[in-house]
């Protein structure tokens, strides 16, 4: 009953938020080095890779995206593992496998992280050397590599699912935020619109949401009240 | 950077409900048929295996259960992998994973699964092969096999989670149950009181909770009106 060789990847959906919308990050294929293999269409896809022999899941997924893309100390939450046995056996991935793995046909289960992070307050410089990394718009993600695609709106379901029960939605903000960027951000992700009267009235019953003594600085318009949360309100 | 020989389970956390509170299907740990190994202590653990080579992960945990516990059709949603490399090599582990396995000390990481059922509609009989079978209160679990006691309570947080969001509470229940059994059913697994007024007001305001034109049989005292889930409204 001992399985065959099987493989485990880890996979990271990285959503950035700003004021503009919602972003993932997503790296473009490498190929060796030694140039053999240059005529291989390369596909974006997340960051991602196998993981080590003695590694935890999270710890790899950390690694793995500090390695392909230089950030670091960001929320990391697994949401999934996804286990199709042929997964990594589509004809759009073989080339690219191939040219990297000694058996391209064996079989990899990824288990797969959601990250946020706020892009207003810093926006992260992935590194070069990962090959081009991008933010990409969540409406604009092209065709991915693998089972990419569903692994991202699985994630998208999960941040979904989790940013009002989960208090989550301070890791996509700056730390100091406008009540109209917080409703911007539900009606983003949640797909529907607040009554802005409500929704405020909703917000002040939040023990999580702290008012500031501040206000916007250099604004053209009339300058908002700042808000701030509460860590010790904020539970996993 | 390919892992080393890896091996992948699933495991099952199997919650049952009646009148009596919830349970949880555990299995005594199997020997080796030969009786070679009849002196090693077994512990009580969760139904799970190994997956086989070109099985997809709820397909797994789906034969795995089935093998063990003859428990089929069920409710089953995967709610978290884990992964830490050391997760089978506790010495408490050793001695009856040596009589099962060549390589014992080789690196096992887990899908986990949680399942529902009613037991009161009818109790499953789990199949004697697999050695005993015991649906074991959730408040006397004893110490587990592996990280399995670290398994059950991070499945019993996914379904305190799920039973609002997801409306998994039906699978828990009866075909027909009365608005006493609903209440009950959330007090134990949200662990809190609910007014008996507001409880069925909120519940009026459920598009998926239907009243039958029916009342219970055969009790003692006055009958109650029963209930059913509209299936429609039920998303996953």
């Amino acid at each position: 009953m001992e399985s065959n060789a099987l493989h485990i990847s880890v996979d990271c959906v990285i959503f950035g938020y700003d004021d503009d919308g919602l972003k993932v990050l997503l790296i473009d294929q490498q190929l060796p080095y030694d140039g053999s293999s240059a005529d291989i269409q390369t596909q974006p896809q997340l960051p991602g890779d196998l993981i080590l022999i003695n590694e935890g899941l999270l710890q790899a997924a950390k690694r793995v995206l500090f390695e392909l893309t230089q950030l670091n100390g960001i929320y990391l939450k697994q949401f999934h593992a996804f286990g199709d046995p042929s997964r990594v056996n589509d004809d759009k991935d073989l080339a690219w496998l191939q040219s990297l793995r000694t058996h391209p046909e064996q079989r990899v289960i990824t288990v797969a992280y959601f990250g946020l992070v706020s892009l207003q307050d810093h926006t992260p410089k992935p590194a070069s050397f990962a090959g081009s990394v991008n933010w990409v718009d969540l409406n604009d993600i092209p065709p991915l590599a693998f089972d990419h695609n569903e692994i991202l709106s699985t994630g998208f379901d999960a941040l979904r699912e989790q940013l009002e029960s989960h208090h989550i939605s301070f890791e996509l903000l700056p730390k100091k935020f406008t009540l109209s960027q917080l409703q911007a951000l539900y009606e983003l992700v949640l797909d529907k619109k607040f009554d802005k009267r409500n929704f405020r009235k909703n917000v002040k019953r939040m023990s999580h949401v702290i008012p500031l003594n501040e206000k916007q600085q250099g604004v053209m318009h009339k300058p908002a009240q700042l808000f701030s949360f509460n860590p010790n309100e904020i539970s996993e």
